[in-house]
């Protein structure tokens, strides 16, 4: 189970380029375990997205402990990664197939001015948000449905339809938090429901506008995709 | 009223070499009320330190609403420093002179691996401290003494006595939150305090010790002094 701040890095999965937290992982694993390593996350995060816990299946021929791994990987990873628990795991278990669905949160910084503390971890939204009106909009989204309308590009992903099995907005202070489950999340999901949500919190739109870009399958009618640094994978649930 | 992170920051004092807040806010406020401009701040807070709520005075003949003075400061000034809040103050106010007092927060993350969220934010201390010793530890600095044993370096400040208003310890899930107010500080003082107080939460001295070193005035029975990225200026009483 990994933990890490996004700021740095180009997202989960390993690509040309920047880093990306696969990349370091599978490089360090390696060292450690030989180059037979297979490393499988169970959330391709975008970049500058963090997560407070990503299960992530390491496959090796090492025998080494995983407590062992634990440690010798938090001791050559950078400090905003790291490995906060390691076990064994059954034969076959695969993170990305074993995932039954994964929760995200979104912090909104949501004071008249930002908060210097959250810059790196919240979106700021100068105008109070109507959290009641927002509740009711998202409402729509809950359940199995088709999410075309909100995802980043079409045809990339093969099926669209997801099951939402939670979303909810958690106002604190000047702070607003909006949490999803999903069995599984289309590219940018996430954000751009995220984003559509505030255009109903700022009045800009209706409560009902939500139910009818979802129902219309149109990226082009949804809300701004919200910025990568308010979103934290929360959990994978196996 | 000012809020920043302290990561990049030389400290709130004006200096010669890396930039601080004191500096920086001054070179802004120049540029909009001109050369004639007087910024004071209560609290000193050293290299790396946040600050939630620092009370700043700005003296000038300028006339600008303190309204138009924020929202211009803040299109100006870098992300990490924030003006909260502004307000036109008595005659004669000075935010070092006028502060009755401050309170300080400095923030352990006590897990068995460190939270990357918390990297900038917190001190990580892997092994449990043990909450209750270290509330009785710290009891014995309560009250009006000579804190010369948690001080920086002897004879900067001139009377080493200051009044601990309240001290506490808050543990919450896997972080422990150390609250100070009193009246004034010395240099490192809260730091010093919180590397003793791990020192006893971690069972290598006894709680009675902490009482022991207040009344040596030595600062080298003291402990570590608790590295600045965990402590957070919360608010200056006036």
């Amino acid at each position: 189970v990994l933990s890490w701040d996004g700021t740095a890095y180009a997202g989960w999965q390993r690509q040309p380029g920047p880093p990306t937290v696969q990349s370091l992982l599978l490089r360090e694993t390696r060292r450690l375990c030989g180059p037979d390593v297979r490393v499988v996350g169970a959330s391709r995060t975008d970049a500058g997205v963090h997560a407070l816990r990503q299960t992530v299946s390491v496959q090796t021929t090492s025998g080494l402990a995983p407590e062992v791994l634990l440690r010798a990987l938090n001791a050559s990873l950078p400090r905003d990664i790291r490995v906060i628990g390691a076990c064994e795991a059954g034969t076959g278990f695969d993170a990305r197939r074993c995932a039954r669905g994964k929760r995200y949160a979104y912090l909104i910084d949501n004071g008249p001015v930002a908060t210097p503390l959250l810059e790196r971890y919240a979106w700021h939204i100068r105008r109070p948000l109507d959290i009641a009106t927002m509740r009711d909009g998202l409402a729509a989204l809950r359940g199995r449905h088709d999410f075309s309308a909100f995802r980043a590009a079409a045809g990339r992903e093969a099926p669209p339809v997801c099951t939402v099995r939670a979303l909810h907005v958690f106002p604190r202070k000047q702070r607003v938090i909006i949490l999803v489950s999903a069995d599984r999340y289309l590219h940018h999901m996430v954000r751009t429901i995220v984003g559509s949500a505030v255009d109903i919190g700022q009045g800009r739109r209706p409560a009902a506008w939500l139910g009818d870009v979802l129902r219309a399958r149109d990226r082009t009618l949804a809300g701004m995709t919200a910025p990568a640094r308010g979103l934290f994978l929360v959990r994978v649930v196996n």
